[in-house]
């Protein structure tokens, strides 16, 4: 006997399972605490044109699949017209069973356009019809899916050196009540030390806080300074990525001589620019404790796998792939340098191996904070681990070296406004996971008790781990 | 309710799953693209005499499960009689619960030899009398085995080297009509430059070759010339085996000049070998891509692990081990390097480490040609990862990282020629998969579509992709 | 229709798993052999007093918890009252579904309490005055419990300097005739030569062995007179553990040589220190053969990630965590070198990384001995990977690797008396796993023969290969 395809009970195998969603998870608020939407994309709210560019525009997951399938790069990014990509695109999904865009693809047809035809060739033109003639009634812009969606706080990605001047008029804008759109410091340039974009970063930095930056002590002073402009604008965590985090240390002194080197632009060795990594981390990490910010790591990508395409179309287009060889030992030493003295802030930990899923989590548990629950965490599933099979990989994961009910849930991390229902999709697989550990007699089934952790993990305990 | 011990639906535990199966999956013929079975053995088409040398006369994974059990080697490759071999076998494997070995020998019981009865101490003697009743009677040779299987295709794996005799033997015997037996050029003796395997292939190959290997060019000289004889035989494939592959870009001058070294007798330096690893495969690759042909690259095996063992019954005896540390980050590089001028030819990736699905997967869509489907594989679950847990990874990794109807499926790499059944549990386990996502609600259930894509799987993408 | 919560069904989840359970399993006694329980807490058999002590008194698995939750030192192994520190336990309890803390404690509860409740901030008070108003009754005491658990050997942890005067009592105490506690050798401290912990041990071991240490030949001759001493209190088994094993062979005089330098007080290099750590294990690992001891090995641990709160409390309080760089390249080099002499000891492989599970089966079933049954067995899932999700990948890697028939099954590596119950935890897991293949018709039904698997993994194999 099938169940229907991905009606009401999508996921939600035991009848434990479909009260935990409906009753707990559904109605929760979301918020979105790392994505990469563009706060002017929210600002000025036009209304999306088609379904090809809201879908199609930039999202390098697709893009991938729809290359892995054989087509050109005319279909993917290329000149093709809006119908013919896709048509390409709906062929590359209906060979991608099982795979995440095809959850998340179906959800969003559902959700957004109310559209229940599944994706495939055949209905391909249907479905692009249906949802251009929504997209062309202006129904659909950025705020209307916010709303809809219950987006209480929305977390954006943003250069040290930006002006934030989107965020200023979101946050004047009195129309718009129903979200708090709040950015992210990511200095991720910073850890570039000894490349021209550091040396680009550092000019653009010294333009962007008003001071000449000479040396260390003009560079954290600048940095405090950005760090303060994006408080004021109710920034609430810093993001870096890296393949790895050093922890190599050299001392403050050493510190500012490898800088004047890199600024005077001389070659560096991989221990000086280790070492101003970990320095600099290191500073960062302590204004970060100061400020109460949360400070999210992500490890373990090797970017730009593919040279030829790099040339052709640049960074973030779909050729970036895991790092099987990030070690998480230094991370460690890392975290326990800043726990040292007591300034480790709360922090996140995100690692695109999924062989890391243990070791992280043990290594998350060994750093705590009376008062804070899960101090250190262990972040959701991060892009190719974003998917049914990681997200319950990471949540078996959790329960195994921890407290599932201190894990602060679900972020979308994405670059596209329709990816709100990962959100469903996460709950749907948080309420299956628990919902089974009862039906089977592992858990014992306290309707209310079990419920509030669901709710704890949807969006409680993001908000206060968050300080929102 | 105890399903019947391995029927008509072994495996098959949805109505979907059936449904594929015997409509779609079953009656497919066979593609075997990479074995270990000896040409010769097909030509001359002797019968089977004993079912305990056609199980453990070659077969590696079969030993280790009968020295585990403490069985002597007098049982496993020694002097001992059939009838008390085939005994020591029964015992072993009915401590095997769970284990591929144990489904795939009661498949081949049930398929080549009509024997139901489970293998165990008691049953063994009434099972060694059946099969070898059948063997004597002369009806299982490797031809009718072929024929019976349905296969197609059986890529070999051939020595540089090797004149291919036999392979146009078969192809000139008007009565072996039902299926082309084609060579794979497996150049690994290449990359151990710096040993005496080494200099002795060179000497085989500048004799098979017919020029005297003298510098660099004269080496490709000859390759080239036995890629053109492999392939006027009808080879479509490369295999090429190692620890790992290394992307230590040394220029092709340097490569002269540390194989002169190796051809002088002097000893090389690691940086030397990797480098002429490095440099001869990216030539062996321009050259697959030149010819069409696939590049298939295992990695990731530590061979030999127990010396003692090694000095007293050699190489390929069931002493060879996962090496964990392979990297795929150079492997990651060679790709690119290939791919920059575009002569990265169709790849298919093995590693011996199921961690490294995840990154391998991810890896494997980095790279891509218009009008080509899944233009760099990650390959079937290999050698201690062939068993329904690691084919279940597999599809998983491959579904959760891209499109699974992309996928060229199943091979053997036997020595046996009644692994053919390997398919059939292959299959069994796909349409178990895909059914479970349409029963769950997961996947639209469109029978005809879903059905293509497991035929594509089963057999239509590796005839395309190995253009056969 | 809901499973009860935890009742005599527990994870038994088809018939056949419930048959292998209560007609096999259920009754056989325990052979414990590997835990840290202190022989003299097993001499004196005093009553406990406070299921707080017995609880949270020297657990770190529960600390970690605890401190995860947010609750401070002073709940956790500080000062608060006993009853302050249940409710915190309870409540971090409730928060970690689809922990093994949450299945132990509630089996124990069951087991040792007969208290059905489950554990949450509601039922803390009314668990903890039960609970202690049995203790007071002095009901519970450690042979009470080890009597009732039908364990008929414990192995303990033990210094090879420590004199063993409380096995040897417990062998002389006519009144404790149901169990046999004896020692087992652990001679970490050799590896630390370099450091102060190195030679503090060796003048420790000089004073045990009644000579002084003065090179290579006293250190072994000490040793040997130490293991004789362990073995004729019934010792079986040596434990060492390391971060990681290597196989550094410098011989047996450069060994010598950097004893000498670390007994004079010099500092050693990388190398020396490895090279040490390799001869002596060598040694170590040819007096185990010599003995017929088993040789365990756990490696993979890094050990004190919180700098701060090892200054605060020390050692072994819950800050250590997977060391994911550990290498197997070196332990197989290792094992091969013993092999080659035929001095290899049955051994023992216990890994903290899960992703090692197939590296470590594969290099576990390269060593075999004549009339040996799992040889080199891969250990138990330890630590990190003592629970359900961790259990069922070592299962599972051990059908995939070879025999399950072989395995020697569990052990409880715990500080606490109640922790008996983790075999019950684990033969539920085992007969699910079989109960399920057959069930599914992956495995013939013959309830007899793997009746005796069952058996023979639950007690009867750990008694063969321990010569117990």
């Amino acid at each position: 006997m099938r169940k229907p395809f991905m009606d009401s009970e999508f996921l939600l195998d035991t009848e434990e399972a479909r009260t935990l969603y409906h009753r707990f998870a559904e109605d929760m608020p979301i918020i979105d605490y790392h994505c990469h939407i563009d706060p002017k994309e929210i600002y000025e709210d036009k209304p999306y044109q088609s379904i090809t560019s809201l879908w199609l525009g930039g999202d390098h997951y697709k893009w991938r699949l729809m290359r892995q399938c054989g087509y050109a790069e005319e279909y993917v990014t290329g000149k093709a017209e809006d119908r013919e990509k896709f048509r390409a695109w709906a062929d590359a999904l209906s060979q991608a069973v099982g795979s995440p865009l095809y959850h998340w693809s179906h959800l969003e047809l559902r959700r957004y356009f109310g559209e229940e035809l599944p994706v495939c060739p055949a209905n391909a033109d249907a479905i692009y019809d249906k949802c251009n003639a929504l997209l062309a009634s202006g129904a659909l812009t950025p705020r209307s899916i916010i709303k809809a969606s219950k987006v209480k706080v929305i977390g954006t990605t943003d250069d040290p050196c930006d002006s934030l001047e989107w965020h200023k008029n979101l946050q004047e804008d009195k129309s718009f009540d129903f979200c708090r759109v709040i950015p992210t410091f990511r200095p991720d340039k910073l850890l570039l030390i000894g490349t021209a974009e550091f040396t680009e970063f550092v000019a653009r930095l010294s333009k962007a806080g008003g001071r000449e930056i000479t040396d260390l002590a003009s560079l954290k002073e600048v940095l405090t300074g950005r760090m303060e402009h994006f408080a004021a604008l109710g920034c609430r965590s810093s993001d870096q990525s890296a393949a790895y985090f050093p922890c190599t240390l050299i001392g403050e002194e050493k510190c500012g001589e490898v800088l004047n080197k890199a600024l005077r632009g001389e070659a560096l060795s991989q221990q000086e620019r280790l070492g101003f990594m970990t320095e600099i981390m290191l500073f960062l990490g302590r204004e970060y404790a100061r400020l109460g910010w949360v400070m999210q790591l992500h490890f373990g990508v090797a970017r730009n796998t593919n040279s030829r395409m790099f040339s052709l179309i640049g960074r973030d287009t779909g050729f970036d792939r895991i790092d099987s060889s990030a070690p998480i030992e230094t991370l460690a030493a890392f975290l326990d340098e800043l726990d040292k003295t007591d300034s480790l802030p709360r922090t996140v930990l995100y690692s695109l191996d999924p062989s890391m899923n243990a070791p992280l989590d043990v290594l998350a548990k060994c750093f705590n904070e009376a008062g804070v629950k899960g101090k250190v965490q262990h972040g959701a599933a991060w892009w190719f681990n974003d998917n049914i099979g990681g997200m319950k990989d990471h949540l078996r994961s959790l329960c195994e070296q921890g407290a599932l009910g201190t894990f602060i849930g679900m972020l979308t991390d994405s670059r596209c406004m329709l990816s709100y229902t990962r959100h469903e999709y996460f709950r749907r697989i948080l309420c299956a996971f628990i919902g089974r550990l009862a039906a089977d007699g592992e858990l014992f089934w306290d309707e209310e008790q079990l419920g509030e952790l669901v709710k704890n993990v949807s969006y409680n305990n993001a908000k206060v781990f968050f300080g929102l």
